[in-house]
């Protein structure tokens, strides 16, 4: 069975492609980065998630870091904007060279787990403020992640193709447990229905045609 | 004033780097990572040789990501072979994908400073059991550390054509405080004169003619 590590958020895309690469008979080992983020729900989300799938989790605690990362919205020192991601405002949830350090993380796992993968959820949507989102950008780390050891490890992005809307399509044909996902970047309770990634969940579903079971604030 | 974030461990190879960026005139940011390391004399050798430079340094604590990084040598679990590098069990030296690891943390504290690159100390007789010290590995990472970021960042390894005993001369012309400098992977008090690094540190040294002031115990 391809043993697979997937970088796993607990939110909508990382959690539909825990189930899609489940359903294709993976054996799936799922890694959560606790950044000191201020959305900490999402990784009791990511736990929870993988005990009803009954797939491995582990964390990795970057919390030493952040005073390395300089001020941003979703460590702290910054409020969390609204509205949508176009907007100049939303530059403020960058947390640099993210995507690279979670895939680092992720990739010395795999090679000690001997795993032949490491898997991430980006899709067609993500945004150009996040310049770590760039497809030259994965293709350059591919080729890194993939000369990293002996052996060798690919990084996978199955979903590359697919925009959001395709992907809670996608997770509505797997039985994905939606109410269970957490994208919220504000940290309360609820999910408050209003920050660039709130209004970005909504959308999705409302464009798949899948009922939403989000308790939002507003 | 060029401002550059260097990986910087305390050894030789970064030490004498150091140096020679700082009489190119950079202004130099120094970053040392605690990954575990059994040689912990090394982290302290770093910050006594910044003080001596007057140049800023900081500590990188990636220790709460030990547990997945299996049992290798410098991070506990398996004893710290002798001899040459050439020989099999020298394998066990590796941490996985340690390189990129640290050139992602050095990346993004790279962005956040405004830096215009991160330098670290690869030099030509990088072993081929490290398969991330190989050329395309390099290359391949410096394209995505360049796009990982709109504020781009360069990778440098201004040593990669020298050997170590170049790396020693050059050090020697600098007037670097090789005394300062650790390299020993076993963690005593004195470098054990035994180990593959204390081997080669030896060998430096005579091949290049240069001094070598280190108190081995062996």
């Amino acid at each position: 069975m391809a043993r697979t590590a997937l970088i796993y958020s607990g939110g909508v895309d990382s959690t539909v492609l825990l189930a899609h690469l489940r359903a294709e008979g993976r054996e799936l080992h799922c890694l959560s980065v606790d950044y000191g983020q201020r959305h900490r729900r999402e990784l009791e989300a990511a736990r929870a998630i993988c005990a009803h799938y009954g797939v491995s989790h582990r964390l990795a605690d970057l919390r030493a870091l952040a005073p390395l990362f300089g001020s941003n919205a979703l460590t702290g020192g910054v409020k969390v904007p609204e509205g949508h991601y176009e907007e100049e405002s939303m530059k403020a949830t960058v947390v640099p060279n993210r995507n690279m350090l979670l895939i680092s993380v992720a990739t010395a796992w795999a090679v000690s787990l001997r795993a032949e993968s490491v898997a991430y959820g980006a899709h067609s949507g993500d945004h150009a403020i996040y310049p770590d989102c760039r497809p030259e950008f994965a293709e350059a780390l591919d080729r890194a992640v993939r000369l990293a050891d002996w052996h060798e490890v690919r990084l996978e992005r199955p979903f590359v193709k697919m925009d959001k809307a395709a992907i809670v399509r996608r997770g509505a044909e797997l039985g994905v447990p939606f109410g269970l996902t957490w994208s919220c970047y504000v940290g309360g309770e609820r999910h408050c229905g209003k920050c660039g990634t709130c209004v970005e969940r909504k959308e999705a579903f409302r464009l798949a045609g899948v009922a939403d079971p989000t308790d939002y604030a507003a």
